[in-house]
């Protein structure tokens, strides 16, 4: 057996390894190779493995160390040659950087050690060299500094238990001393002093004077780098991104060069077009005579990249050659970070740049255009959900052309937002779970933020800039995020911000414009967006390969009208509940509901009573005021529900429209707190205690599984005669009235058994039947089908026999989620969470669809079901009928159209037609 | 097409139909065809079909009549022809009896007509054919009032609303004017004022004469049986019998014998073999000069049958002949109904009769040794459910023998019974519905009772005999009841019962020995029964055949040693949580309870903080007291648990033992009601505050489909650890300590996914082996197994993945129902009775399994996981294991055995035998 390799080198024209060992390598040691491949400069290092990193919590440190060091010194060997220096010692010390690069990108997230190699000995050969004492000085305490916080965990706290650094403490104190406000101030004398300070502290802290031998301080930062895999801030952007699966972070330990040896050198990063809006332009920040770290981490404001042009114009030229060969190289946008060394020029990383939806889209089509990329890359170069940026609400244009804005800041990640201030993470958090909408307003963001960020509706940042944290972190969740308006002041002792005198506090609302940067004091309305330029043009393509049907989710007319601009196709699921809780409805269902039991006993003994007429009007006599109640409920109903019915088919002008009687347990229309329940006794005329009684005899154990969907249909026909009056009625009227097409798929819900549809079936008949000789109708004039939702698990495994009353399925995914799997969404919470993080389920199987189990019923429903209905029409219309990956199983599983919430019928779209492209690759 | 018949005759000597026609004759048509085919003597008479009844309530009476017609007419020619006498008319009138005969027995639910064909004219006919007047004139009498009563439905009520007859208020009155006590006393004259009596009130409450038309009378008398098929009281006893997929009733006109022509005349009813014991004794009861009527409705106490021998010694011979003759042919015990007229014997019924359980038994041991029936028959022939009745507890003999009983009645229906008295049939419904325990006490009781007696313990009647009402009915339940007590005297105004003074009120508590026929006063205590004599012999048969293993459900050495005495193989099931509420150990889980949630808050905060070791050991500090809590909590529960598993290890002595971890949510253990919860804190030192807040926190919105089964063992692992270290520790001492071989097969709940029980399975594997190291044992020691029960749909449907990591599945259908069906059990009370009425389910699926559809799933994931773990032990632990007819389908499904409760284990053992048989007859 070939010996495991576990150090892969890069550079001096170049590579072992490629881009596409990115598991392996991580992706920064995967693009580093490539470009290194590729004729890019990029300064010689090389990578270990994320095997080793497995290892590493496999095997534990000392054991996985013996394993890697032969080849560690071998490539240490190769380094020094190819550098001409020598790591530790001698006239031209090898100093190099240390650092993680995951096989995916987590900004921020791992840790990374600098100038490694430093020592008394190297530092001065540095001074030597370079013939800058103070660079030299500064390079050594920085490497001290990172040194001490990331492989030692130096921290301390103050007696308030606020944690803090002494490394830059101790630093701070020297600058104090000297009256130095900023780092660069400081003389080459007084930098030697923070660095005594910082060498001082460290031993203070960690009982050693800090560490001379280049190899113990390789070994310990690469020690380092393998322990930050298991961070918490680690763990949980793991957590909230979803990423599972990798088996660790990679080690890049690769030659230093400097951007700050002077006026003739800098750093920055930049993406190879605009990653906010897409265009096709250079795009980056750029800081002369600092370190890479100081751009990203946005405690100076850099300059915009074409700036460069003029400083440097040939570093800037050669930089423009190497944007358009990284492009053409991988077809695709590029996040790039460089250094320039006294006028040389190194590439330090390059990587598929994360993008908004809008910018995604944009380069989707111009790359197209450009003929870098074929119709199909382009439409599966779009990720279906980032869509949703483009779909949301941006602030109303006309209010924000009449309110003033409180600030400017950068346009860090488009989109809208606005919300109550909060200044701290933890506070976002917990507002958030109060149901709150908040805008996290911080100097800047770093990574212990995530978890606030992500719960806020928006970020505000007063430092930084396109590249800082904040900005990264926000463009990756398609939230909105201004970064850098400096002219915010925050003051976090009084909880408030200010901005020229004008305070705002804590629990203020504001908005963002995420677009422009702009921000506002108050809530600013919001509008639709449109689906134009890129975006219908994306949508336009994604038709081409597109053959599941899109329908929607919607209950209103409104709602319709927008799906049907986002393409939608028709209605898969109208909920008729809804309609129930307007106004003067809800009085009269509540007045149906009070009896509802009572009628039920009254029909029974009717019922009971066979041929016995007397004993039946005797019955009915008995009971008339319940029975009469009953009935005048649903007489009011009607007109209601038509009028309903009758807006919705107007504005699907002809589309199909699936309709599902009703389905929530009666209890879920009554108030369920004394108060309201003794306003509804009021508003009904009737006692408290009548309105508990009847409350307390609909309540159930476990709802989820209790008297609803058809059961209530089978139970109370005569509501599910009323609706399905009001589906035909309106149709006709529809159809007459406004020489419109109707088509109305009526869908009985919860289905268990064949005999439940073939009853609510033959009764819906019989009242159509009624409906249409009333009216001189027929089925060519309003050409219905009746079906129901596979969602109760027994139907999908009886599918074939229930298939047997039906036009069609439409699988409610989400109940036959809850029953399939046993759990209640309710009460999931208590271990789902847990479930997904021990990968029991890969995705929460309430927003992505479980395709082993749920989607195997699915599957076996579908197969069934057309074995006795060979013309059975199959559709979905639980929500996950608009995630990307269960559209595309829908697809493949061969049903005939998803549905979903208006927002997300071009995501559905777009998905549709990846699945079609990716099932023919595949 | 040959034109359909609806019509067939019997008698004279032989018959069109025959016995197996019992769905289109009725039983009682079809046996009175099969009578006469065979020779047995009966009054000759025609049958009209079920599917008439079927097309009287489709097409209606008038066309239904008008179809028939020609055929009826044609029938009644033939039955003048073959009698001699003719209808309505002439020197020898033709009288017939109109009566229903569904093709299930229903004792006392159908109505009849007798004498029909009596009019004025006839009358005379009568009179003087019989030279008997005054027998003619109360044969038109009783004609007149059943007539009206059945016929025209002639009620009223009094002005307190009390419902009475009439027709025999008018008779009442005649004999009051005339001082007679009895019928029988009425003097021709009399009688002849009592008929006039009924006309008049006939004509009052109708408006008609009485109708002189025969042929108008006989389709009034066909259409009041068609009629009466779908009464209030004739769909309860189907509902509470289970009665479904009949066409209706038959008619069967038959020409009228007289029981009541004088001295020589008599009636009577009897079982060829006791009904109540099964011993091969005639058993039955006549009255001398009296209609058929008359022994049934228990007005006058009938003799024994082995009186008539000395009566009318030819009489009895030729019926004991008869009695032979109709066994061997039936080759079953037949329940017979005579009638004496003048000496001439004819039977007028015969079907198989109804046993108690007891009598099952015998009979098919008894015919088994008399070689009228084989082996497989033997097995076949007792229902076994019925076993029920032999396996419940008997008044304990020694108390019986200490107490004085109140009254001897008689043994009607043996078992015993114990309750408190209720007077009416409403109250024992409504005591029920409370959940008291009831004895029905009735002078005698009436199919509109059937409700309250099913409710009831036990029914004490002081009227009526073996074959009265009550009797009939409640042998047919199994349920005890002692038929007229005449000593007891029920004084229903005041709601009390007295014997010789002795008074006992409503709500006092009686027993009821049924086989003796003694009643107590106040509740004794009971004993178990044995299996010995017949029913050991069946069982010994049933084992023959029997090839699915019978296992039980028991959580205590006590019920596994009666499980074991009944024949089980082993437990299926040990629920663990019961063994959580005892004494002092509910305390230490309430203890682990409060602080749960907070330890798993804790121990995600140390996951969290990887290998941050300082900081995994500050949250340990922090949580140090919730910590100690929980796991002292645990060390508490472990020697409690360790011993519960010995005692039933013990009792097993060898057999293996399949034990559940814990299945329910936490807040199952806690205390709902504020009482409950204040002594909860006050036992464990904690505020009623804290307790609050944990019930709260541990709330569900659907407890059936929340936190409970493996999802507990996942998020509190140190629960199951717990357990398994218990289950483990305590077979290692059973095996070295009593030397008794220990087969563990440790049953994870709930699993819905592979990895769950892949997660599970691991963890408990190294608890074991942690063990295994701590005591020098080993698996060959310990042969442990690991399993998971199958009761997530999700399951079933990757039962081939989930079987990877199962060396057995036990089907949990209780919940699978649930799941499957998508309905709680708790819940589903306000559908699914109409459910079942409806024919959705054919039965209760929570009592019988639905095969079609959780059947399906069982089907399902047996084949999947056998396909991927060939050796894969299967059962079922579900309540089904002990329902006949869900054992035969698990034996047809192939599983390995069945486990249920300890008193069905003989009926769970007696099904999989008649499963064998079945599918070897099929």
């Amino acid at each position: 057996m070939a010996q495991k390799k576990y150090v892969y080198c890069f550079g001096n024209g170049g590579a072992e390894g490629e881009a596409a060992q990115k598991s392996l390598l991580g992706g920064k040691g995967a693009n580093l190779a490539e470009m290194a491949s590729i004729g890019v400069p990029v300064p010689p290092g090389f990578t270990i493995t994320t095997e080793a990193c497995k290892e590493y919590y496999e095997i534990g440190k000392e054991n996985l160390f013996e394993k890697i060091k032969p080849e560690v010194d071998e490539y240490l060997k190769w380094l020094e040659n190819v550098t001409g220096k020598s790591f530790g010692h001698g006239p031209n010390p090898l100093l190099v950087s240390v650092r993680s690069g995951a096989p995916l990108s987590m900004p921020g997230m791992m840790d990374t050690v600098l100038n490694l190699g430093l020592n008394d000995e190297t530092l001065d050969a540095l001074i030597e060299l370079t013939q800058n004492r103070r660079f030299a000085l500064d390079a050594y305490r920085r490497f001290v500094q990172m040194f001490g916080d990331v492989v030692m965990g130096i921290k301390d706290s103050d007696e308030q238990g606020n944690e803090f650094d002494p490394l830059h403490v101790a630093m701070d104190k020297v600058k104090e001393k000297h009256g130095r406000e900023l780092d660069t101030d400081l003389t080459a004398d007084e930098m030697a002093e923070v660095l005594e300070a910082c060498k001082d502290c460290y031993s203070k802290y960690t009982g050693e004077t800090f560490p001379q031998d280049p190899v113990d301080q390789l070994y310990r930062g690469i020690a380092a780098v393998f322990g930050s895999w298991n961070t918490p801030r680690a763990v949980r952007y793991r957590e909230i991104n979803e990423i599972r699966g990798l088996l660790g972070t990679a080690v890049n330990v690769q030659t230093m060069v400097y951007g700050n040896m002077g006026e003739d050198s800098g750093t920055g990063v930049a993406f190879t077009r605009n990653p906010a809006t897409g265009e096709n332009e250079f795009y980056g920040e750029f800081l002369m005579n600092a370190q890479g770290e100081d751009v990203v981490a946005g405690i100076r404001t850099p300059q915009s990249i074409s700036g460069l042009c003029e400083i440097m114009p040939e570093a800037y030229d050669q930089l423009i050659d190497i944007r358009k060969k990284l492009e053409s190289h991988y077809r695709d946008m590029q996040d790039i970070e460089f250094t320039i060394e006294q006028g040389t020029l190194y590439m330090l990383q390059t990587r598929t740049g994360k993008r908004t939806g809008r910018a995604a889209v944009q380069m989707a089509m111009d790359m197209l255009d450009e003929s870098l990329i074929s119709e199909k890359e382009a439409v599966l170069r779009v990720p279906p959900n980032d869509l949703d940026q483009l779909l949301h609400p941006m602030l109303d244009p006309e209010a924000e052309e009449n309110a003033e804005s409180l600030a400017t800041g950068l346009p860090a990640s488009p989109g809208a937002a606005s919300g109550r201030v909060v200044f701290s993470a933890e506070d976002a958090e917990r507002w958030h779970s109060q149901g709150e909408k908040v805008v996290l307003c911080r100097t800047e963001t770093s990574p212990e933020d995530v978890g606030g960020m992500h719960a806020a509706e928006g970020i505000l940042t007063t430092r930084g800039g396109m590249t800082s944290h904040a900005a990264v972190v926000a463009r990756g969740w398609g939230k909105c995020c201004i970064a850098g308006a400096s002219d915010v002041l925050i003051d976090l002792s009084n909880r408030r911000l200010s901005v020229d005198g004008k305070v705002i506090k804590e629990g203020d609302s504001i908005s963002l414009n995420g677009t422009t940067g702009k921000v506002y004091e108050g809530e600013l309305p919001t509008v639709e967006p449109k689906m134009s330029g890129p975006f219908g043009r994306l949508m336009e393509l994604a038709e081409k390969y597109r053959t599941i049907g899109v329908r929607t989710n919607a209950d209103t007319p409104d709602d319709t009208e927008v799906a049907i601009k986002y393409g939608a196709e028709g209605i898969g699921l109208t909920r008729t509940e809804h309609m129930f809780f307007e106004g003067e409805r809800i009085k009269s269902f509540r007045r149906l509901i009070l009896v509802a039991q009572k009628v039920k006993a009254a029909k029974d003994k009717m019922q009971a009573a066979g041929d016995d007429e007397e004993e039946a009007e005797k019955v009915r006599q008995d009971n008339k005021a319940v029975l009469d109640q009953y009935h005048q409920a649903l007489d009011e109903l009607l007109p209601y529900q038509r009028q309903d019915f009758e807006g919705i088919y107007k504005a699907l002008d002809g589309r199909p429209c699936t309709v599902r009687l009703l389905d929530p347990p009666l209890h879920e229309f009554l108030p369920h707190d004394e108060e309201g329940q003794q306003g509804m006794a009021d508003a009904m005329g009737v006692s408290l205690d009548q309105v508990k009684e009847t409350v307390e005899a609909l309540k159930e154990a476990n709802p989820m599984l209790g008297h609803r969907g058809c059961r209530l249909g089978l139970t109370y026909p005569e509501v599910s005669d009323m609706q399905v009056r009001a589906i035909i009625e309106a149709a006709i009227n529809v159809k007459r009235n406004e020489n419109v097409d109707v088509h109305p798929e009526i869908m009985i819900p919860l289905a268990g058994n064949a005999e439940e549809l073939r009853i609510a079936r033959e009764r819906a008949e019989k009242v159509i039947e009624s409906i249409f000789e009333e009216k001189g109708a027929n089925r060519d004039e309003v050409p219905y089908k009746i079906g129901t939702m596979i969602e109760v698990p027994r139907a999908a495994v009886t599918a074939d026999k229930v298939a047997e009353h039906a036009d069609f399925f439409s699988f409610g995914t989400n109940d036959l989620t809850q029953m399939g799997c046993g759990f209640s969404r309710d009460d999931a919470g208590g271990f789902l969470r847990d479930y997904v993080k021990m990968g029991i389920y890969e995705k929460d199987p309430f927003q992505v669809l479980d395709q082993e189990g749920i989607g195997e019923m699915v599957d076996m429903a579908v197969e069934k079901g057309r074995s006795t209905t060979s013309d059975l029409k199959t559709g979905i219309c639980g929500e996950h009928g608009g995630e990307p990956e269960s559209v595309k199983f829908c697809y493949r599983t061969g049903l005939d159209y998803v549905s979903c919430s208006p927002f997300r019928v071009p995501i559905a779209r777009l998905a549709a037609a990846q699945g079609v492209i990716e099932a023919e690759q595949s």
